[in-house]
């Protein structure tokens, strides 16, 4: 027996947990408008390519099917997105099971279905609050797995199912280039690499595909031959600069909140200047050429997400600002204290509120996209 | 595919869990002797009765082993239990490759093992806790499973090794007579059985009996044919009334404590006269019996835990109240209000410290009983 694993810790950025106005369920709606966008995709999916005979183990005649939702945070996204997988898989097997209802060996039909849900997120994340959230009319067991994405999480060839939603764009890490005074690629006075050099946007890439290839790389491991994976996977069309994108222009303006509060001395200049976030916004094309370097996996699908409630979800730019202080406020604090997050935000929102970026509603394009993946044979 | 589970929500009663002087972490060193005692006993009950060839689903070719911890609240005993279990059946591992190593065919023996272990206690536990405190050096993927071990858990046939270690004390729930006025078992004037009348005794009984047989019930489905469970389970010795045991004495001298106070009326009567604490100890012979009853198990092993250390961990009667608060604190507070607890524990502490019963050391007499369980063949 060899010890094969690495736990490599990775940087973790939970969501705000907790209660008050800036905790992430109360401003996930956001996200909420992906999942219900994404769950007709996501029937189609399983109804085309989810072959049940072939992809549970008929050796061990046990009809169980595992399912893992990484990156679920606590709630309640990640209950509506695995209800839905869940009865979409149900209903196959039903029909399936009239289909041969005459055939009365075949034994795959004759026991029931049993579901195991695994949900994943970072150490850090509250799976307490995510476990007290768990709806108690759940129809399948449930089991917490902390841990980071990036390196393995479950056993060899044991998940049928893996959903991935809102949650890849975060990188493992900061590179560490960009922090280092000395380096080409060093990220003075931004926190993002939206209007950076090309060397800090090369090092933010070179992060991205390394994080993918390693998710992918873990996945194809855990999952079985013929298993699925969908990701939602924030992004942003293949002609546009990162200024382009709300995304990016977002991240510009709040380190350019952070710039100004350094000049007048509420913050440290050194701190903002060695502070970077950890997301990435691939293009489709980008995020195709790194899928397509792991073997393992056939792309059945990728496309913009249709999502028609997304003006519906961030209703005004108010609300924009605490969907973005509830994903980042965390991250955030533990760099420059809890003390300046008021007027941090304060000043973010003004001038959010002023940008003509904003103003044009042209401009508000942020894209999601829907991979499916399937487990090749090896 | 039907829905053929009940996901029945039993009563919970965390250990006390955060930070402070009264918290399980910091008195759980009673348990942690008994974790010690058990160690070689574990050691032999894997090395004669834990066939890997026979219990790992040769079809699968994975060479996996699932275990779960039962109870296991934030650590750091189930980190040790789980570390030992880990270790034996790896170096069993170790050893049958040596033997084996001529046969090149044999390919049960070239994949190495892998384990996945899974922590089980109620939706109230401090999992955000638990997963913080995973030792980083493990070797083993780790999980973390919510809700009652009186219900179904886990997927039929998926567990190889099931450990639970003071737990099983504890009832699902308080039986419903003891706290009916009208009923014969009306537990007036007292939080427990010890002293009270047969018809309370016998309540708690049966519930011990039904929860006790629910839990193997569940474990019979979880567990592969070949299986083992190891229980820790604190018991009384056969000839022994609950007034004669440390156990028993220790539960009335605290319910003596809120009937004073009720007199005070510093508490109600009230809420005195229909709390009960949810626990049991049972005597050998009536855990046996009760085995017995579900016909998937052998008991392969079953006797009183021999604890060395055992005057070591729990040194001074000051070192029991606390241990004792640490256990029950959470579940006298929801009852009676987080103000009362120091009162409270102030006079139990006097009450042992003058009580003739504990002056006598040949009085500490708790058991715990080692079982060791085999899962039958169907």
């Amino acid at each position: 027996m060899e010890s094969k694993r690495n736990y490599v810790a990775a940087d973790s950025h939970p969501m705000n947990g907790g209660e008050g106005p800036y905790i992430y369920v109360q401003n996930s709606k956001y996200q909420t408008g992906a999942v219900e966008a994404s769950k007709e995709m996501i029937e189609e999916a399983i109804t085309k390519h989810f072959d049940a005979n072939k992809t549970l183990n008929s050796a061990s005649s046990l009809n169980q099917i595992f399912l893992a939702d990484l990156g679920c945070s606590t709630g309640p996204n990640t209950f509506l997105a695995v209800q839905n997988i869940f009865e979409v898989i149900q209903l196959k097997y039903q029909l399936e099971k009239r289909r041969h209802l005459d055939h009365s060996d075949d034994h795959v039909h004759q026991i029931p279905v049993t579901f195991q849900v695994f949900f994943n997120d970072h150490f850090s994340n509250d799976f307490n609050t995510l476990f007290k959230s768990l709806p108690p009319t759940r129809k399948y067991l449930a089991a917490g797995v902390p841990g980071s994405f990036h390196g393995r999480l479950f056993p060899n060839s044991s998940l049928h199912f893996v959903h991935c939603s809102y949650s890849l764009h975060w990188l493992s890490k900061v590179p560490s280039q960009v922090m280092d005074s000395t380096s080409p690629a060093w990220n003075k006075g931004r926190i993002h690499y939206t209007n950076a050099g090309k060397e800090v946007v090369k090092a933010y890439s070179d992060q991205y595909a390394e994080d993918m290839l390693s998710f992918l790389h873990a996945r194809a491991e855990e999952l079985v031959v013929g298993g699925l994976m969908v990701l939602l996977i924030p992004a942003v069309p293949d002609i546009l600069l990162p200024s382009d994108t709300t995304n990016g222009t977002e991240k510009d303006l709040l380190g350019s909140c952070l710039v100004d509060m350094a000049k007048m001395g509420l913050v440290s200049e050194k701190r903002v200047d060695s502070f970077n976030l950890p997301m990435y916004y691939s293009s489709p094309s980008e995020l195709k050429a790194i899928i397509e370097r792991n073997e393992h996996f056939s792309i059945e699908r990728m496309e913009k997400l249709n999502n028609p409630k997304k003006h519906l979800s961030l209703p005004n730019l108010q609300m924009r600002v605490l969907y973005l202080r509830a994903a980042l406020e965390g991250l955030l604090q533990k760099r420059f204290g809890a003390e300046i997050m008021d007027e941090l935000f304060n000043r973010f929102s003004k001038k959010v509120a002023e940008s003509t970026f904003f103003l044009n509603p042209q401009n508000q394009n942020s894209i999601v996209l829907f991979v499916l993946l399937r487990r090749n044979p090896n």
